[in-house]
């Protein structure tokens, strides 16, 4: 009987083998899986060329060397912060796109670092020792502590290395079964090199996102100096223009963003009933703001296109998550996965008494998320405060109060590891555009109030004689932050420049300090804490039942997936795995977002309509994975991954290799565009390694 | 054991008897738990009186006669479309008020219809006869033609009637158990007597909406006339100033809109999983743009805000439908109510012969109706032709092509018995505003290619050279329909008119009937078809185990609920039932919504602080109730019901007397008002009985 439970539960848990499943990590690549699937041995020397040619975007993208000088190849989603940083009244790079045509023309990012793995430490040991038979809250204080102790010491010890100090990160993987440091080589001279116009990157638009067939340029080039010159990058990828084959292998490598396949059922009820409605909710408001705003002129439309794009992509994400979590398999899938494991554990005496009723633990945690929930998300997670003027005065005032305490007592976000981002964000000369600013922040006190009621003292205390509208209009009228001198005085003026700072946006950040690091006292200890704990104790469960031969959810750290080209069965229908040219020049309408640019149109009759221009792949990923490569057993970059399908965005709770598929740019496109379209002929010739 | 099971079945299935439950008819007033609750009998002049004394207001609200001529009170809320209306850019009469201090100075209402009850007719035999024997669809077409017989042939028959032909609507109650005719008095001259400012009628807003404690006066008086005079309303409720006890029992009778009691557990499923969710979006969108709009000048504020508050509250029930259907304890609750009732007709030879597998068939009808969801909602049912102009088009060019045909063979809004109707919406001189109808346009357009997909023949068709912008504009600006006398023509013209119009609009809903049409069919054959038949069998199986000690859905027809004053228990802290006019001068902020008009605070000093304001009462209520009276024992006026607390939302589904509150304006605040602030002595003095 036991055995044949066993099988069960394995047949049930373990499903990695039977599909092209998994973001797995590269000192953990499912070799036999993939040379049984694909008869393709990747060895070391494979992965380690490939994991140095991998850089992270640190905005949430990925990218890859294309060449020995440093040229970066990533989507153009991902170059949209910075496109809309350089960009000003007058030179609109987003619509019109980017074109250096020579390296002194190229355009420095103000905000953009870009990270480069060097090596991962296991410090999964340390984490337990530091933790040993504490209680919950305080065992999430102590690992805390460690974290940040093993980062500080981590960089401090890498000051010695070759081409100088890296920065150490500290990843939490299988939910707290193993801890790693993780270590990059950081650059913050990033230039943009090259960019299309924002009408053929992003064609078909908010319609066309996360679908397929698509017909969407979604690349764009930068380049990585030091020093005022581009870097050497001996590790880069070759380009193999004409693509894969149907049912070729290939992989993508990247730093997927977050997944939730091994939260518990009652964590994932929480998303289904809490967060992912309220998340909508709030959110489609938003949209239909920035939308009725962007329409009021010109500049209101461009300032607020990039930001527009990002809400609707998310709204997108989440109304999937919405549609997966109200499918009740889901629900019965995961419960009954979960309930093998349980029963698993149970049996096991030794492991039943290291494991406890963990998934009861976490449930009650998430019960205790319920009740905090709004005012969490209000008032410490910012939602109550959505504007950039706001962002820069709550990490003023904190940051002042948390470098005057040592590195492990702060606020994680605020340890040594992390001031560099912090001040780089906080003194960048990125604009602020007051009027959008008003739009954002008024909407998000409306909200606030509407979540915590106008009888909460913090609304009392903000709203006794305002308007959402009429407070965010004198805060952002009045405060000063925009200019970043003003910021740059308070970052280094400290706790005493911060006390005697009267800016209305400071005072608002001091005014809500207390309430707002009251209710991450509470979710720290009383949610974070215990869930912590559960599922530290949940990993153990899953490594004694199924070995390592699984993978942690996505954490924004490396990954490799493994799959092939292959299109998928759509209400009984095939989707072919190719698109081609032809086909983007009749789809389009004239109008925003089916709009083809001028040049486009100009150069419609020099250019093979049978360019293969977008396909499809069984590869596992997921958001953050933006901009990742894939490359063929050769390790060839074949393709510029920018999308999942439809059925993608349900793989944040499981992948379902029928009908998940990852959506890519075909090289061919790309050089066709650089060459025949904007004559960017030396960064073509450049990536063909012509040069 | 097949007693026990009863035994078991009848307390779960019957609750009605525990709480104060349910929404009754008047032919099934349950006087035995009344009697034993409350030791009250309502005999039948005490119930025949009460019904004379209600009018319904065709535009979904509840009112009662207050005077023997024909004043009606009603919510200010109620009163919203008919300001709107009769407000223009010189005289904003939502924000300020209106006070007819003369007879001669009411204002006609454009659209305002109002109806009383005079008679019920049951006619479920005749129904049951004329479709006996056939297949779903076809008895789903033959009852509709039943139904449009009876009403015709009604309405005829009370031509000879005592004071002038009757207006006879069918009634489908218990979800097909019961079929009724419903014989109104109309009234098409109804004016505006008194509304306080929306300020004070709607303070706290959207914040307050649903919520308690409360300080809303919502309260506005209209006055009915027929040939030019204030009718004659012998049948109207005498005040008692005073307001009842805590615990005294209260009476509402009105006109309840809908609720969803009876559904079976896949019909909640598809509100939870598809429908729901759906309306949630999309509306919280529209609301940011109608919103954004609003901010764009005074004009379009005063233009957008009975739109917008009315948007609001509907986001406010559906996100409370969200919450209730995402408690799995509903779904456990129904689900088992319904294992049992189908256990129950299963063990009876008779009753499973003529129920069938109702449920089943219920649950396949909805699975159809999501495959077609969308293409429905948008095409058929208007969500993606958000426009009063396009709204004049769809009934200009439907009509025309149903008048031709015999009355029975009609789409069944366009019976004879509802042409009255549709005639008076389409001649009324009711504004159009083209810069907020490009608003709403636009935006459904935007939904229309999102839901349906840019690739979808009817949005290539619409879209193929537009945007759903530019789109917009060239309908709205380029349509004629604004002008009445332009929809008089067509209207009058007929088909031939209709064919041979170039109005943008015209061509527009000409140009989709076929493809709504086509949805539609299938939504009638494939869901509303077998739904109904199931229901019809639901409702015997019913009838069958529980007796007629029940009661139906609402379904915007006269009920009676039964409660009491009383509070409830909020997070473990009660809640008191009554609210005072002292803490309205404390909570204001002195901006929307939480501002007070001058004339309120000029009369503070005036006032009697201890005044009471608003209550809550155990009656089960739902929306279309707004403006209902409550009435005591004897049968006076001892409140105004206009919402629900919070926990009524859920209401919907079941009651809970534990939480579910009817939250109810005080007479003494309403006489105050009218008295020293609003200086409105004559129309006090009438309510009062002293004139």
């Amino acid at each position: 009987m036991f055995r044949t439970l066993a099988a069960a539960c394995l047949a049930l848990l373990a499903t990695a083998a039977i599909a092209d499943e998994g973001m797995w990590t590269f000192d953990n690549v499912p070799q036999a899986a993939i040379q049984k699937k694909y008869n393709i041995t990747l060895d070391k020397p494979w992965l380690d060329k490939l994991q140095r040619s991998i850089t992270r975007f640190e905005s949430g993208c990925t990218g890859s060397f294309v060449s020995p000088d440093g040229l970066v190849l990533t989507n153009h989603h991902c170059a949209m912060p910075c496109l809309a940083e350089i960009s000003s009244e007058s030179a609109n790079y987003v619509d019109d796109g980017f074109n250096a045509t020579t390296r002194s023309a190229e355009k420095k990012c103000p905000t953009q670092i870009l990270s480069v793995l060097v090596e991962m430490e296991n410090v999964t040991a340390k984490v337990a020792a530091a933790t040993a038979g504490m209680k919950d809250a305080q065992a999430n204080q102590a690992r805390k502590q460690e974290l940040s102790k093993l980062e500080a010491a981590c960089t401090k010890n890498s000051e010695k290395s070759r081409g100088g100090p890296l920065a150490c990160e500290s990843v939490t993987l299988y939910q707290g079964g193993q801890y790693y440091l993780y270590k990059y080589r950081r650059y913050d001279d990033v230039r943009l090199a090259f960019a299309p116009h924002h009408a053929i990157a992003a064609f078909g638009g908010d319609p066309d996102n996360f679908n397929f067939p698509r017909w969407s340029l979604d690349f764009s080039l930068f380049r990585v100096y030091d020093k005022g010159k581009p870097i050497h990058s001996p590790n880069h990828l070759s380009w193999r223009v004409e693509g894969p084959q149907v049912g070729e292998a290939t992989f993508v490598t990247g730093h997927p963003g977050s997944t939730s396949r091994l939260l518990t059922v009652e964590q994932l009820r929480f998303q289904r009933d809490t967060s992912v409605p309220s998340y909508l909710i709030r959110n489609s408001e938003l949209r239909g703001r920035v939308i009725q705003w962007g329409k009021t002129g010109d500049e209101p439309a461009r300032i607020s296109s990039d930001y527009l794009q990002s809400i609707e992509n998310s709204l997108k994400v989440y109304r999937g998550f919405q549609t997966a979590l109200l499918d009740d398999s889901l629900f019965a899938r995961k419960t009954s996965q979960e309930r093998e494991l349980r029963e698993r554990v149970k049996s096991d005496e030794k492991l039943s008494a290291a494991v406890g009723d963990a998934w009861n633990d976490a449930a009650n945690a998430q019960e205790r998320y319920r009740q905090i929930y709004d005012r969490y998300l209000y008032l410490e997670a910012g939602a109550g405060f959505n504007s950039k003027l706001f962002s820069y005065a709550r990490q003023l005032v904190r940051s002042a109060a948390e470098r005057s305490k040592p590195n492990e007592q702060r606020l994680r976000e605020y340890a040594d590891s992390n001031l560099p981002k912090i001040q780089s964000s906080l003194l960048a000369t990125t604009p602020v555009y007051p009027d959008f600013e008003q739009v954002t922040l008024s909407f998000s006190l409306d909200k606030l109030r509407e979540a915590l009621g106008p009888d909460n003292s913090i609304v009392r205390k903000l709203l006794s004689t305002e308007s959402p509208q009429s407070l965010a209009e004198k805060l952002i009228t009045e405060s000063k932050l925009a200019d970043p001198a003003v910021r740059k005085a308070l970052w280094e003026g400290g706790t005493a420049a911060i006390q005697s700072s009267n800016d209305p946006m400071i005072v608002l950040a001091r005014d809500i300090d207390g309430e707002a690091r009251a209710v991450r006292k509470i979710y720290e200890d009383e949610v974070q804490a215990p869930v912590a704990s559960a599922q530290e104790r949940i990993a153990k469960a899953r490594f004694a039942v199924l070995g390592t031969n699984t993978y942690p959810d996505a954490t924004f750290t490396l990954r490799l997936s493994y799959g092939a080209v292959d299109g998928w069965v759509e209400k009984g229908e095939k989707v072919e795995p190719y698109t081609r040219l032809s086909r983007l020049f009749e789809r389009t309408t004239g109008k925003d977002p089916f709009r083809l640019p001028q040049l486009w149109l100009d150069a419609r009759d020099r250019l093979d309509m049978n360019t293969p221009f977008c396909f499809v792949t069984t590869n596992d990923i997921v958001g953050g994975n933006s901009g990742s490569p894939l490359v063929d057993a050769q390790g060839r970059l074949v393709g510029l991954a920018f999308d999942g399908n439809i059925h993608s965005i349900a793989g944040s709770f499981w992948y379902n290799g029928e009908v998940n598929r990852t959506v890519a740019v075909h090289p061919a496109i790309m050089i066709t565009a650089l060459k025949d379209v904007y004559g960017a002929n030396d960064l073509a010739d450049e990536l063909l390694g012509k040069r």
